[in-house]
C-alpha cells in the first residue's frame, strides 16, 4: 500500500450530485479542506437532470396553504410505500430534518420554489415542494456555487478506483484517475489522494449499469432503459461492498411506467403521461386495442402490467384532457413523443392498433366516465374528467425505464458506512442513492432529494469531525506525506 | 498469509447439509480426498429436520400416477413464484436435472419414497416425492451414510473462520477452529487447512442470524421466531462477500404462516395449520374475533396480514375437518400445540377472543360454505368441506416464522462462485440456500432440496475436476506444503 500520496485534503467527496454538493458544503463551513471528485465530464450527475422536487413535512410553504403535516405522517407514508423494510431510524432521521433543510436552502442558498405544494403518488398530504419548472438545475446550481464559494474544489474527469485502507479496514483515502474519460477503465492517469479527515461517497445508484442490475432482476436488459444518465454505474458501490460494507435491498429497483421509449432518458413524454393521458385518458395494449391495467395505480403495478404484455403500450389523451390538466405539451410534440391525430381511426392505424377495437375501447370508457366508475380496471374516475372524444387525439408510446435503486451500502444516522458485522468502517460516510435503508422496497417521489439533502450534510459535517480522534490513536502513519492544510480547497499535487 | 498448512486435501466441503453431502458424493466418486467441515455437533443442519420432500418433473412416479409434467412447466411455476427474478439458467438447471437426481437418491442412495405424488402450493401439478412421515433424516441418512462409505471425512465441531486467498483472489484453502462450540467464537484451536482442488460452500441461510437478518428487513427481530435450526447463521455468507462475491436477493426473505409461537422451530403444528385448519377451518384475530385473511392465500400476503395485526392469530378446526385431511394430529394435541375444546365458547375463553364474535364470525362462515363461496375474504371453499360445527373443537396460534432465505452468493452453473465483475473466483463453489438466485422473491415448496441436490452434485463434481489446471498455472506457491495425496479421504494434521 502506497504511503507517499500525491495529494492530500481534508475531506474527500466522491461525487457531485445533490448529496455530494451537501457534503462538501457542510464539510467546508466545519472548516475542512474539500476536494470532491466526479468522473463524468461535468457535476451533477442524475441531480441536476432531476425534476427538483423536494418532499419536506411541516414547512412554512405548507403552514401558508394550510396543509397539515408532521415528520410522523411522513415516516409513515415512506413506511408504507418502502413495505416497512426501510431502515427506521433513517427514515426519521430524513423526515425530521426535511423542514430544516428545505428552509436552508431557501436561506442559505437562495433557492426559490413555486407558491403551491404538490401532492405525489403516495404521500398523505401535499409535501412536494417544486423549483419553478420542475428543474433540478434549479436547485443543484445554487448549490455547486456555494460549494465553490467556501473553497470546496470540484474536480470533474476524476474516476476513484478503489479505496486505500489501513490494516485494519480503515479509509486513508483514494486511488484517482484524473483526465479520465467516462467509460473507458484506461483513460488518465493514476495518483493516490490522501483523505485526512474522511471519505464522503455521494456516487449514486446504479439504474445505467446493465451488468449490475441484471444480477438482481435478469429481466433489466438494454431493452429496459433508464430515465438515469449514463454515469449511474455500480464501480463505487463495488468498491465498496468488496471493502466490507453491508449491502441493503439491492434487489428493489425502481422503475417509472411514464416513460417513452422513443426518446432518450426520462425525457419529456413523462409530462404528458402523468399529468394528462393517465388520469384523463386511457392505456391500450397495441396488440388488443384493449386497456389492460388501471392507469392510476401505484407505480410497482403499471410497471408490471406494461411487463406482461411485452411491449409499450399506447397512451391516448384528447384535447379536453390536456387543458384540464393545465399542463403544456407543446415541446411533447416537437419532438414527436406526443402525436397528434385528427381521429382515432388515423391513431390507431399509426400505432399498428386495430381501429374497431380501439373505438370500442374508447366507447367503453366513456361509458365508465358516465357512471363516474370503472368497473373493468378500478381506475378511480376523477370528478369532472371529461370523456374522450374532443379532437385531436394525442398519443405517446409508454414503456418502464428504470429511474431509482433503492439498495446500497448500509448507513447509520451519521452517514458511517457500516461493515457486515454492524461496525462503521472508520473515516468513511456514503449518502444519497449509493445507500440502503431510507425508502425500503420503494421509494416516493420527491423522497430522494430530501435523503440526498438531509444525509449529505450530515455525511460532510462528521467526516470533517471525525479527524483529530483518529490522528491521535496513532492511524495516520508516520510515512505519510504531512497534511498540506490548505484553505482554498485546491490541493495541490505531491 | 500462511503457506504452511496444518491439513491437506483436495475438496473442502464447508457445511453438512443436502448440498454439502451430494457436493462430497460427487467429489469422491471423481476421485478427490474430501474433507467435510461442520461447525455444529452433528451433521445435517436444517436438512437432517426438514420435511424431505423433493421436487422433480417429469419421474417415473408421475408417470405411474398419470401426472403429466415437464422441466419446461417446473422453470414456469417457480418463475411465476419468484417475480421473475430468478436467474433462468439456475432454475432450468435444477428442473431440468430434478427426474434424474430423483432417481439418483432411488438407485444409487436407496432412499423410499411414498407412493403419491403431493401438490404443494404454487405448482401446477403434483410434483412433491415424499419420505415416509415427511422427514428430511429418510432422506439424510443415505447420503451421509454414502458419502462416509466413500470415503469422505465428515468433521463436526469445525468452523470455517475465513478463506484463504491467493493473491489473486483464487481460493487455496480455509482457517478451520476444530473442537470449536456453537456459537463460542473463541472456542476450539485454529488450523489452516488447504483445499488443493476446490472449496464448496454448503453452509445455509441465515433465518436465525438477527444481526444479518434484520439489516435486510428490520421486522424481523427476535420477536420472529424461525423453523431453522440455531447455526442457520451468516458467518460463512459474509465470508464470501467480505471475498468480493456479488449476492443476489438478500432482502428476499421467507416467513412462513403455518406456525406455532407455542414450539421451538418447525414444529407440529404446521401440520395442522396446514392441512387441516386453513382448508376446513378459520383464522381469527383474537382481538375482533373476525377472520382477517383468505386461509388459503400464498405465504406471502398471509404472512403480511398477519404482522398487520400485530399479534398470534387463532387457528379453528373441527372433528369433521380432521377427517377430511386425513391427518393424525395426536401428536400437535400431545405437545399442547393443538387444543380441544367442547365448544366454541369454551375455545373463545382460552384465547380470550369475545365469545360472542366468534360465534357470529362461525355463522357467518358457515354461510360461505353452505353457499360455496367467501365474498368476504376470497377464500375458496374445497368441494365436500363441512361447516364448522363438530365438537370438539381444535385450536392452534398461528404467527410467522422465518423459514429461507432466497438471497446468498451469485454462482454460475457450473457452481462457480461469481464476484462482482461478474467472474468465477477460481477455487470457489457454492450450492444450495448460501446461494441466490434460484428461486428468484419466493421459493416453492419442495424445490429447495432438489436444488441441494442437483447444484451440490455440480458443485462437487466440478471441485474435483479443477485441479490440474490450477497447479499447470503455478497458483500454487513453491512455499506450500507438498500435496499429501490420501485416497481414505481422512487427512492428517500437519
Amino acid at each position: 500500500m502506497s504511503r507517499h500520496w500525491d495529494e492530500e485534503v481534508e475531506v474527500l467527496v466522491v461525487g457531485s450530485g445533490f448529496a455530494g454538493m451537501a457534503a462538501a458544503i457542510e464539510a467546508r463551513r466545519a472548516g475542512a479542506t474539500v476536494l470532491v471528485l466526479e468522473k463524468m465530464a461535468s457535476p451533477g450527475g442524475n441531480s441536476v437532470i432531476s425534476d427538483g422536487s423536494v418532499a419536506a413535512a411541516g414547512s412554512a410553504l405548507q403552514r401558508r396553504h394550510g396543509i397539515e403535516d408532521s415528520p410522523d405522517l411522513m415516516v409513515r407514508d415512506m413506511l408504507r410505500a418502502g413495505l416497512e423494510l426501510n431502515h427506521p431510524a433513517l427514515a426519521r432521521l430524513v423526515a425530521d430534518s426535511s423542514a430544516a433543510a428545505l428552509k436552508w436552502t431557501i436561506d442559505e442558498l437562495g433557492v426559490r420554489y413555486q407558491d403551491r405544494v404538490l401532492q405525489f403518488g403516495g404521500h398523505s398530504v401535499p409535501r412536494t415542494h417544486a423549483t419553478p419548472g420542475l428543474s433540478g438545475a434549479a436547485l443543484f446550481r445554487p448549490l455547486l456555487q456555494r460549494a465553490r464559494d467556501l473553497g470546496a474544489e470540484i474536480r470533474t474527469g476524476a474516476f476513484v478506483e478503489g479505496l486505500v485502507r489501513d490494516p485494519e479496514g480503515g479509509v486513508l483515502g483514494t486511488r484517482v484517475r484524473v483526465g479520465y474519460t467516462f467509460p473507458d477503465a484506461a483513460s488518465g492517469r493514476p495518483l493516490t489522494c490522501r483523505a485526512a479527515r474522511g471519505v464522503v461517497v455521494a456516487t449514486g445508484g446504479f439504474a445505467s449499469d446493465v451488468a449490475f442490475r441484471t444480477v438482481q432482476d435478469p429481466r433489466l436488459t438494454p431493452a429496459v432503459a433508464s430515465t438515469n444518465h449514463p454515469g449511474a454505474t455500480a464501480e463505487m458501490l463495488k468498491e465498496l461492498l468488496r471493502g466490507g460494507a453491508a449491502q441493503v435491498h439491492l434487489s428493489w429497483i425502481q422503475l417509472g411506467p411514464w416513460a417513452s421509449p422513443d426518446e432518450q432518458g426520462n425525457g419529456v413524454g413523462p409530462t404528458f403521461a402523468t399529468y394528462v393521458a393517465f388520469p384523463f385518458g386511457i392505456v391500450v395494449d397495441p396488440a388488443t386495442g384493449q386497456r389492460f391495467v388501471n392507469e392510476l395505480a401505484d407505480r410497482r403495478t403499471r410497471v408490471e402490467a406494461l411487463l406482461g404484455i411485452g411491449h409499450p403500450a399506447v397512451a391516448i389523451a384528447d384535447t379536453a384532457g390536456v387543458a384540464l390538466s393545465g399542463q403544456r405539451i407543446a415541446k411533447c410534440l416537437r419532438k414527436g413523443v406526443v402525436r397528434s391525430f385528427d381521429s382515432l381511426a388515423e391513431l390507431a392505424r399509426a400505432y399498428g392498433v386495430s381501429p374497431a377495437a380501439l373505438e370500442r375501447t374508447v366507447a367503453t370508457y366513456n361509458e365508465h366516465v358516465a357512471r363516474g366508475e370503472d368497473p373493468e380496471l378500478g381506475k378511480p374516475i376523477l370528478a369532472g374528467a371529461p370523456r374522450l372524444g374532443s379532437p385531436p387525439f394525442l398519443a405517446m408510446r409508454v414503456w418502464p425505464k428504470i429511474h431509482y435503486t433503492m439498495g446500497g451500502v448500509q448507513i447509520d444516522a451519521d452517514a458511517q458506512v457500516i461493515d457486515l458485522d454492524g461496525r462503521p468502517i472508520r473515516g468513511l460516510f456514503a449518502a444519497g442513492e449509493v445507500t440502503g435503508g431510507v425508502h425500503g422496497a420503494c421509494r416516493l417521489g420527491s423522497t430522494s432529494i430530501m435523503d440526498c439533502l438531509v444525509v449529505g450534510r450530515i455525511a460532510g459535517t462528521r467526516a470533517a469531525a471525525t479527524a483529530n480522534d483518529r490522528s491521535g490513536r496513532g492511524r495516520v502513519r508516520p510515512r505519510t506525506t504531512p497534511a498540506k492544510r490548505r484553505r482554498n480547497g485546491s490541493p495541490a499535487e505531491g
